[in-house]
């Protein structure tokens, strides 16, 4: 993790020896090539170019704060939702056997972190486990409002909802807490880690869920690539906007 | 792909039913609300959230045309070409056998099309595959200044090159042309497709080129999902933006 960040710091620097007019100091050229840098930053997170960061370039934290508290954020993380929605509308054969099933990450996807990443300089701090796991035990994880419209949909809809998250067992109890006050009831399952990485233990459960449980998994919303990645996968899967953190 | 089209038309529709304040005609609102709006589709894009579309909305083509033609397209292709180069950086273990490749796609990876799009509304327009491969024929894309760079680094690196397209055989001849008119010579080899889906072609040429040939693939480029997803894969992968046109 230490020698990501180290990289990404090279990436800046290189850049910056690359493309000396990004340098200007004129404040106008610079404050437009920050924000260009930032976006660039941010749009090669979403495209799995840049991996493994373990902080977000000291540069960007205002912009990504910016970004992560506004509405195009909401924009994209709607129109995220729309896809999901879509894509259920042409399913056609969800049966009522019990299972077909869909697979939501926690954090990110259904609960924000943005409350606790707003203290914590939007990423720009190296994470500090026990301070975030604090935080989560006290189950102030806000609502995603349009992931709980999805989430109400499936419900619905007679598909079984698992909850696979990289949080760790002994916050169990918190966390469904809290997903319970903020709306969120009705899973079949919540799945935790201990050991593995996360790409491995998601793909480890899904391998569980369809050939010892039998379900058909036909989509996964997740905000890490690692909650997708991996095989088995779901027949669809779509990923929401997030540029506070990476998750191996 | 015309289905995918009315479904792309269809999440539109929905947007503005369920966000009635989007579609306020106050113009400022309805300016804001756009730009976020056509935002939030390139970035679903490129999520791989939105797939299969056979045109940019048509609310969006002068957005995208804007962002194709402008700083930000070129600081994000930039921004994903740094990541190639740290990660090439990162491996010491480059063999002297001849045996290490990287593979690169040819449209909007080296050469740009983004002169023929201009012509046909940024995507707005269904592909006139005729007149797109006329155009082809004619050798006129331009170089990918940053690919290009990248290009010659792998070579010096002693990595040998692959280049594999979705282009059809008859625009071999033209298409060797246009590469190396531009600087681009000194590949190994060049695949173009002729019959199967882009993304069950290319897979089949990685497992040819390991299997049989025994290459170590270090990396794609490319810029298209249907370049990098399937097995098998690369040791890494990287994702250019494109969010002109979709290929399967």
């Amino acid at each position: 993790m230490f020698l990501a960040a180290i990289t990404t710091a090279a990436a800046a620097a290189d850049w910056n020896i690359m493309n000396p007019q990004r340098t200007r100091t004129k404040s106008g050229l610079l404050q437009i090539s920050l924000k260009s840098y930032c976006e660039s930053w941010r749009m090669n997170v979403e495209l799995n170019n840049i991996r493994d960061f373990s902080v977000v370039p000291s540069e960007c934290t205002s912009y990504i704060g910016k970004y992560m508290n506004g509405a195009q954020y909401k924009a994209d993380s709607e129109a995220t939702i729309d896809e999901c929605t879509l894509y259920l509308n042409t399913l056609c054969d969800v049966k009522k056997d019990g299972k077909d099933a869909w697979i939501f990450d926690i954090d990110d996807t259904l609960l924000s972190t943005v409350p606790y990443y707003k203290k914590h300089d939007y990423g720009g701090e190296t994470l500090n486990v026990t301070g975030l796991e604090e935080w989560m035990s006290k189950g102030k994880g806000t609502a995603m409002e349009y992931s709980l419209n999805l989430y109400n949909d499936i419900k619905k809809r007679g598909i079984q909802i698992i909850l696979v998250s990289s949080r760790r067992e002994h916050l169990r109890a918190a966390t469904i807490d809290n997903l319970l006050d903020v709306g969120f009831y009705g899973w079949k399952r919540v799945s935790e880690n201990e050991c593995k990485t996360v790409q491995e233990y998601k793909a480890g459960v899904r391998d569980e869920l369809m050939k010892i449980n039998g379900y058909r998994i036909l989509g996964i919303l997740g905000d890490q690539w690692s909650s997708i990645r991996g095989v088995p996968t779901a027949k669809r899967t779509f990923k929401l906007p997030n540029s506070l953190y990476y998750v191996a």
